[in-house]
């Protein structure tokens, strides 16, 4: 099986845009089949704020009524989606710009909570992988926003960590894959406040200990527990760690790297 | 050869929600390959105006500053197209929603007039049919937003009417295709005021002496030196009329049929 590298960018990343940048000429020069799903940033709150529209947040979820759909749409698969495309483009990356709805890529329902209504968020049912594998044999790099649809015409806000972690998975079945979550920090850290605390390799009974002992920042556990969940269903390798060493993600040289053994 | 019907669908039918979906409906419909070329209608002039941004536009054309370009590709590329792929899903019409710079779809350079600086405005180099052609023969309809690119990193904003045109004489080597122009009037009329007077069919001799008794509304001659610039080039056959008539307009029993002969 061949390799695919599926990488989720952090909103950090595309809030700056020097940095955001460099990001992109390192994926560009990834020479495997690749996959990039991002978010849209502080963009979206920007622009629905000079709209006036309020954002309301449920443990740290945006609550998508239908002014947000259209404004989350418009900055993720619009704006933030075109944008990343064109610069890849220039770097002679052939990339295509996709969210969900695009060739029945992801298909979603709408999260049915018993307590929260958390307005037009989607729970994930599945990943075309035809389609994705199609234009991966063209050599074409994907790059995702995170929207889905529910095949009755809605649209449907999804989170991003969530569809990256998807797509691995489902490729998993075709490809050897790779997911790399890029986020602020420079891996999984045993102190919070110390960059240098990175641990380099973190198996399942490491994990647990860790996580009894309190030592893994609460932030930090939907991240690694979705990530145990991968390798469980067939992912080779979860890396964690900070766009900026995308280049020594890849290579194994920096960030956390989680296993399964 | 198998068929292929290009189809641009005007800005009164985006504006109006009723008449859009019932204008998508009959696009899914269609058996044959088939692609959609849109516009955001009135959308991104009223975002522009709630944002407080200025538009500019001289001869009817949209001075694109950077601040217009961001909001056309969010409006455009963003809600418009994957509004219009939502849809599509629901009636079961595979589409995927596309601008020019996904998988290099379409290649423009940034229009350089003598007199008026258009601003990100981008004149269409060439079209990428194997892309096109790839998607197609997947049985996915594609939906595209008048944004292209520049393979520098720029995207630019380009006139809806002459990317339909250009997809239409490019897969021409590949497909027997027809064009649709859908717009608010029946089809080219004689008298602009009378909505029974559309030509039924309009062959060049003909149009060159209508144009020259000034029978000719002047807004349509620019539409209707394209459409012989394509039948010149390769496309079998190009309709003008109105949306809500898209069934009679592939059969042929509305709007104006432009032919060659």
């Amino acid at each position: 099986m061949s390799k695919l590298i599926v990488i989720k960018i952090g909103g950090n990343i595309i809030d700056d845009e020097d940095k955001l940048s460099s990001f992109l000429a390192d994926f560009a020069s990834i020479p495997e089949a690749k996959v990039l799903v991002h978010g849209g940033g502080k963009l979206a709150t920007q622009l629905a704020g000079k709209l006036g529209i309020e954002q309301k947040l449920i443990d740290g979820r945006r609550i998508t009524d239908a002014e947000t759909l259209k404004i989350v749409t418009m900055v993720y698969a619009g704006y933030v989606n075109k944008s990343i495309v064109a610069q890849l483009q220039s770097h002679h990356c052939n990339a295509i710009g996709l969210c969900g709805v695009d060739g029945d890529a992801i298909l979603a329902h709408k999260r049915n909570h018993p307590v929260i209504d958390y307005g037009f968020v989607g729970d994930v049912d599945s990943i075309n992988t035809v389609l994705f594998k199609n234009l991966l044999d063209q050599n074409i790099s994907i790059v995702l926003a995170p929207i889905t649809h529910d095949q009755q015409g809605q649209l449907l806000n999804t989170n991003a960590d969530t569809i990256a972690m998807e797509i691995a998975k489902a490729m998993s079945a075709e490809f050897e894959v790779e997911l790399i979550y890029s986020f602020e920090k420079k891996g999984v850290l045993l102190d919070i406040n110390d960059e240098h605390s990175v641990i380099a390799k973190l198996d399942h009974k490491n994990y647990q200990q860790l996580r009894s002992k309190e030592k893994i920042f609460a932030g930090m556990i939907p991240k690694l527990d979705n990530a145990f969940q991968a390798l469980n269903s067939g992912v080779k390798k979860i890396v964690i760690g900070k766009a900026e060493d995308l280049k020594q993600l890849i290579a194994g040289t920096s960030g956390t790297t989680i296993v399964n053994e």
